[in-house]
């Protein structure tokens, strides 16, 4: 039986792959596991079921027989350490690249997903215009350290691994934002992640969820 | 040669044990591991010298013969590789523990920190009174979450992990706001968590470092 893992049955992103679900559909396909997907609605996810799988009502979860896991992260890592494809033999390298999947998620999403809150939800508030500026600029000193640690490099360190995978997912949130023109060699870099035919195949995959479920409304 | 971690040589929170150097520390001592620090100040923090340890110019680091870590997610999760005492033994029990150390460094702690930053750098904008109830019910969310799946047991999953070092080193930053009052089963976790003799020693070392630093200034 392949693993299980949940997916929204309607993305807010509208197929753009920004919902974490994508982190674990590449990490699979990377390491070329089948999976099956079973889609939640926003209402179900706040239920007790889903939240008995993921207490904080979110996607993506993770099944795999006895073992359920939530925390796109902590997935992608558990499926790094069981399949060759995403973490380097060396343990040191091994131990740097998970460094960086904590980098993405802990140094590099938070700036990011304020700035999108705020997008979101901030808009028609007084101080929307004051405020944004500053959370751009937060985004931007980030970026700029990433683009300088970078350099000319193809990935973050060494060959890809789970750390460029997380790291272009939680910078494709910026896709909207204009912020990755800014920074050539982190666009190119992101645009290096996108290109890979393992992120194709999961971005076709979590788009005809999208696609499916338009028609269907 | 003991691995050397970083940390600050003035912490803005005055010894309450709040930075992040605190976590590694608390894992090394749990596992009993000795470690040297190596203090440094804000400007030498973002010079090129540091920045070649951490791109993003911050603390904790971690040296250890040729390896060099950033992240204290990582760290920590490179300590509780290396030595018995802070990731189960069972291989499903290890990969739930690790989704509590993601968990706690993606979901709770993004929103504690938006809200730390607030009390601290928008206390004098207009907007103020408004956002920062609209912050703290971000956090309560998390809270009540958190409470409900914690229940009545000791720790997030069977024995004391990594995962709840992690979850009381997040859950900490909150000492100031009052918001742990409110959930009482939550406090009383945190407590359980700092009443560690491996906590207390953790603590004491870095406000020694606090003290010894307000004395020489």
């Amino acid at each position: 039986m392949p693993p299980t893992i949940t997916a929204f049955e309607s993305s807010p992103d509208r197929g753009k792959g920004q919902a974490r679900d994508m982190r674990v559909r590449w990490a699979l396909e990377e390491v070329g596991q089948p999976y099956d997907v079973r889609l939640v609605s926003f209402k179900a996810m706040k239920e007790s079921a889903h939240r008995t799988l993921h207490p904080f009502g979110q996607i993506p979860t993770y099944e795999d027989g006895d073992l359920t896991l939530f925390e796109s992260g902590a997935i992608v890592l558990h499926i790094a350490d069981r399949h060759a494809g995403l973490l380097p033999e060396d343990a040191n390298a091994r131990a740097r690249a998970i460094a960086w999947m904590f980098a993405a998620l802990s140094t590099l999403e938070p700036p990011i997903v304020e700035l999108g809150m705020a997008m979101l939800f901030e808009r028609d508030k007084s101080w929307y215009a004051e405020r944004l500026p500053v959370l751009k600029d937060r985004v931007r000193v980030r970026l700029g350290e990433l683009s300088r640690r970078l350099g000319d490099a193809d990935w973050l360190d060494g060959a890809f691994s789970a750390g460029d995978l997380m790291m272009v997912t939680v910078l494709r949130r910026l896709n909207a934002s204009g912020l990755l023109d800014e920074y050539p060699g982190i666009a190119t870099y992101v645009a290096r992640g996108e290109a890979r035919p393992a992120f194709r195949r999961a971005f076709d995959a979590q788009l005809a969820v999208f696609i499916a479920g338009s028609k269907g409304s």
